[in-house]
């Protein structure tokens, strides 16, 4: 079987899963003693409402794709996709809140639509279910050090999180630090649906490399959007600016910015498919589909 | 051996184990991938500040009394009762950005002292803590289950917490609602030592039992506070006064409601000692002991 028959078979695969995917979101969400006694908790209504606005579910989708890959069974492979989802959900709910952002798909964001207590409430229910999802495992020796692993990736997401807000704040960042901070916020989220994959079927040694292949992928993306969104960030927050590695990159040299963020791009998301282009059985290839999706918009 | 010379054994182990469920709740913040790379984030420092700042580790003594009385092992029971009382400081954390209120335990809250978004980030991390906590058991096997537990009562606990937010803003509360509110607000994370403790053993079919005698005993315990709060909750919110349950009992007979407040705190409170002296190997005497301290204030 060629590496391009493997791909088309597991993309198929992934999509057919997508229904179930969401089915499972809500249900690990409602599945809890505050559902069964009646109406279900504020809380729960907004998750619902937040599940139900859309979004693309492009993490579940490479965790389903690697498990595929990695032989998984298909109900772990869903609670491990549902898990990567929620938790991403739970960042957004509280992205939001932080920033004020009154909408998010095109819909009034949870804090806007439920007001910030239920938000807060909502964001924590969403990351308790993360976890909840991973403890339906039917393989219950595997809950233990994927809970453990998630724990691990939940802090430094929560890291980057702190060190955005600092950052947003202060206007000495160097590139060095803008694209830490980008691999901390969103690498995390690309990286964990292969990481848990990669634990899941035993292939501890590769999950190193997974790590590095999508925080490649997600640094790369972060500045290709800098790049396409240069000039609404320069009259974002009332012409003050939202921080971008084009207007950094200008700062410490002058101009020639656009180049240099071009570049280094290229150079991330190149990195990144040359890394996961070794991860065992083909469970690279979802990270690899898209950092060349990436760099051809560049 | 009596009854009161295991409950004398089982204190002094508790207490013997305080030092140690200190160090553990910071170990289980820091010990993640942001803090091995330096400082740490924002949100491990603030969730140290608030460890640092005090509290009684009340649910914690009950899980480490409970824990030994089932013979549960040294380590393991640290970690439950460390799972416990994570849980417990993020919903402190959160309850008090929520509430706005502006000390916790004589010092400036961490929303006070770190801001509101890093309070957000810090709730969540002790959020994820308490899960990281179960997968450090050293019997694996368990982790699964008492991490499904775990989920369950959380969205219980933020049911509970939304469900205060809307009755705080509602004049027609009625007394049962009051209770479930208690309950769950409180009841939760009271039940959840004794219950953990009850599914690490295999006493799977005594959880219900616990979970009614630790809800019994919230709920007592939150009107005895009442009776105690009385005149500052009339005073409080500028003289639109704090939801109280004589004050609600008051609403509804037009006078005796600190009589019937006594009178149900110490039927709850005998309700509580009484079902948690039939569970298994004395795992309830910690629960019968706080539930005799409130009543003796009564």
């Amino acid at each position: 079987m060629t590496t391009t028959q493997r791909r088309d078979e597991v993309t198929e695969t992934a999509t057919a899963n997508l229904g179930p995917i969401d089915h499972a979101l809500v249900s690990f969400v409602e599945s809890s003693s505050g559902a069964a006694r009646g109406a279900g908790s504020a809380a729960q209504r907004a998750a619902r409402y937040h599940l139900e606005s859309g979004g693309k579910r492009a993490r579940a989708e490479l965790a389903l794709q690697a498990g595929s890959a990695l032989g998984i069974p298909d109900a772990d492979n869903l609670a491990l996709a549902a898990t990567v989802e929620l938790l991403h959900n739970s960042s957004l709910v509280f992205d939001d809140l932080q920033d004020r952002d009154t909408e998010r798909r095109g819909t009034p964001a949870v804090w806007v639509r439920f007001g910030a207590d239920v938000a807060l409430c909502t964001g924590a229910l969403l990351l308790s279910a993360a976890y909840g999802a991973l403890s339906t495992l039917a393989d219950q020796a595997r809950v233990g050090p994927l809970v453990a692993h998630t724990h691990r990736r939940t802090a430094l997401l929560i890291h980057g999180q702190t060190a955005d807000l600092a950052v947003a704040n202060h206007t000495s960042t160097t590139l060095r630090e803008y694209e830490q901070v980008a691999a901390e916020k969103s690498g995390v989220l690309f990286a964990l649906p292969i990481e848990l994959a990669l634990l899941y079927a035993g292939w501890d040694t590769a999950v190193e490399q997974a790590r590095r292949a999508a925080h490649a992928l997600a640094v790369g993306y972060q500045i290709a959007d800098d790049l396409e969104d240069l000039e609404s960030d320069l009259a974002a927050a009332g012409g003050k600016g939202r921080l971008n590695y084009v207007s950094l990159a200008n700062e410490r040299s002058g101009s020639g910015g656009i180049d240099l963020a071009r570049e280094r791009a290229l150079e991330l998301l190149h990195e990144s498919i040359a890394l996961a282009k070794d991860l065992p059985l083909g469970a690279g290839v979802p990270l690899q589909d898209l950092a060349k999706r990436f760099a051809a918009r560049l």
